[in-house]
């Protein structure tokens, strides 16, 4: 049944695109390869620490714990995430004033551009891009003007860090106007794994003081780092002043479905992301937000950041070990979970029945669907990530997420060895 | 330090007026008579069911439930729920496309908002409103009409029933002009305690048919009915067509922390609310979601609707004793937790030292003010809920929560009796 004129939606969920998350997960359903192993979406296949489930459990036994919290956090996590960060910051940030507490880092997000966005003002993004970044900055009426990543130049024949690709400050600086309200990073980087240097941090954030520009740091991955990583809001006071950092429990903790992030800056930016956040969901989830407070407060002693990063690397090295065996160039990670690898090298069949969905999208939208189909592992295309404009920059990668059992991760290089017979010198 | 104009919030967030909640929480805080009992807000004071909570532990030991739910909600969620609303609706209710979960019913409103309301929209809000309401309509950029409940006449002298606030149904269908998009419906009232009769509704419903406008019908007091309770989208195929129903398992299990929702309505209205939601916070609370799941699929085994009815309403009428005992009249409620008191009686000194904030505010802001200084409850203005137009309807009445321990209600009452001393003939 359609819907008449009186009640058609608006058209901020009208738009007709279907979203990559679909096209995989239908592409997946409907493959002759199953189980398909899914290295697709970056949720994790594995559990939170005892320690942190044992607190979850917990709290749900405690009344308060199940009812409403403050708008602005339970004062316990605002603690016990600002007491984990001082040390990064180098004084004491004032869990009252300093930090706020989110349904999940994409609400945060969505939290700070409505309270800073009015219809017409501009929002710098990064090519590539996290999605959701993308309907967060339109609902308030924001625009959003994109200045891309470059791979580097030889990410087709050799594998190099994922630090090489970089941008061109330049452009960054043309695409500064008087509108120019709000930038957004994001490091370590989701889909490149990029961790961006202090000198590229301090560019940035020269920029932002230059032209008073809010930098909304998304850090969701700042505990999976390969390479020394830089905090732009811990740069100088000028860029702290502007700096408002996001987090994530769910990606710190291996908990993508518990829903807990916090926006971390200064008290004049951050009370008006609570008021945002307090009008859009009220408060955020109690039993969950008490759990990752005695996750914050215990992780060091339980030496969790460390093991973090340690499992975490050797689930990336185990996995990537298949590309050299293939003789296939990827942009090894600086930090995160995702690695882009480059197919240039794989063959499609010219004759190949790719859906009309699918094949009206770039090359890696073609190879995601290929994958999937032949060889049973789903991974995202990720010029989903970027304009048309700049989607060639990146039609030949595929971003697999190694967040996953080793015996996933060793079953996934199984059949992406598979992918020899497709492969061109 | 202030902001430079540069750097200034948006509109939506830079509102100076103290909300209820905050002056309400300050005053307690800052009271003498600590701990104050509080019945402002409306938060259980007890757990939820151990069934439920067992589910919830479970369902932290398993890992999918621990990651991403699909955006539209746990399939198992959206199939219990389905299941427990397809008797009201005489039809299986299809839970793929019928029935989507939000992050709580507040952000689920917000949605509906969002994927209908373009700039000028018009909505029609019944006064008293949900305070939440009206952020969420003004961020997708809709215009609020307002249409007054009228308290009984007798309000101030005699105890009658929360069904005698009537609807004006001439100045309702005035209100209606070509730009109302949506109204508003909320059955089980908060804060006056009506449930709408059936011909009512009925008449709301007509009207909504004639001039094609979208029913959100807030329903998250659905399982606490004292006397008949009908859902308005169970009227008729030509009003099921347009109505969009709210509920809350925060409020259905005691469990206000927990922040699951879910809509329910026809398939060409709910895909855009799935994709507002998406938009919004992406997923919401996996575990607790599963043990919303298992706690439909359980409830009626387990007797728990009935029991819950049974004791709310024996919460409400120990509670209520008070009043009759003080000669104070209230609009006795027919469902929901809240009871409105009209405290016209209570004669407050010339002389108090309201803060400015307080007695710049209608008469309702100082008895709250006073009780909780004085008598050490603490409870809601309910003038908070009205424009100031229509604030004149309410500004004698204070409204109670009796969502909490038998014990706590008790220590209320010995300390309300209090009262009689301030009381005029």
């Amino acid at each position: 049944m359609a819907l008449s004129d009186k009640l058609k939606p608006a058209a901020r969920v009208s738009g007709q695109r279907q979203d990559v998350w679909s096209i995989v997960n239908e592409a997946a359903a409907a493959s002759p390869k199953q189980p398909i192993i899914n290295m697709g979406q970056g949720f994790f296949g594995y559990n939170p620490p005892k320690f942190i489930l044992d607190a979850a459990k917990s709290a749900l036994d405690r009344v308060e714990c199940n009812q409403y919290s403050p708008t602005k956090g339970r004062p316990r996590l605002k603690k016990a995430i600002a007491d984990a960060y001082s040390p990064f910051w180098g004084r004491q940030i004032d869990p009252e004033t300093e930090v706020t507490i989110t349904t999940g880092a994409n609400e945060g997000m969505l939290s700070a551009f409505m309270a800073f966005i009015e219809p017409g003002d501009e929002v710098i993004l990064f090519e590539p891009f996290f999605d959701q970044y993308i309907s967060n900055i339109e609902m308030p009426g924001g625009k959003i003007v994109y200045v891309p990543m470059q791979p580097p130049s030889t990410g087709a024949t050799k594998t190099s860090t994922a630090g090489d690709w970089t941008i061109d400050f330049d452009e960054l600086e043309k695409a500064i106007t008087p509108k120019t309200k709000m930038i957004v990073l994001n490091t370590p980087h989701n889909p490149v794994g990029k961790v961006y240097s202090k000198e590229e941090l301090q560019k940035i954030g020269d920029l932002c003081v230059k032209y008073e520009i809010i930098i909304l740091s998304d850090e969701v991955y700042d505990r999976l780092y390969y390479v020394p990583f830089t905090r732009i809001g811990t740069l100088s006071p000028e860029i702290a002043r502007l700096t408002i950092t996001v987090g994530s429990a769910g990606k710190n903790f291996y908990a993508t479905g518990w829903r807990v992030g916090w926006l971390l800056g200064p008290a004049e930016l951050i009370k008006y992301v609570s008021a945002a956040h307090t009008r859009i969901c009220y408060s955020s989830v109690s039993p969950l937000q008490e759990a990752c407070a005695i996750g914050f407060e215990q992780a060091d002693k339980e030496g969790f950041w460390d093991e973090s990063i340690k499992e975490m690397r050797g689930k990336m090295e185990r996995f990537n070990e298949v590309w050299h065996e293939l003789g296939m160039p990827y942009s090894d990670p600086e930090g995160g979970y995702f690695v882009l690898v480059n197919m240039k090298k794989v063959k499609l069949p010219e004759d190949y029945p790719f859906p009309p969905h699918v094949a009206s999208r770039p090359r890696d939208f073609k190879l995601a669907w290929f994958l999937i189909q032949e060889v049973g592992v789903a991974a995202i295309p990720p010029t989903e990530f970027y304009t048309d404009k700049n989607a060639h920059f990146a039609e030949d990668y595929i971003r697999f997420a190694v967040c996953k059992e080793d015996s996933v991760l060793e079953e996934a290089k199984e059949r992406l060895r598979g992918l020899k017979k497709y492969m061109q010198d």
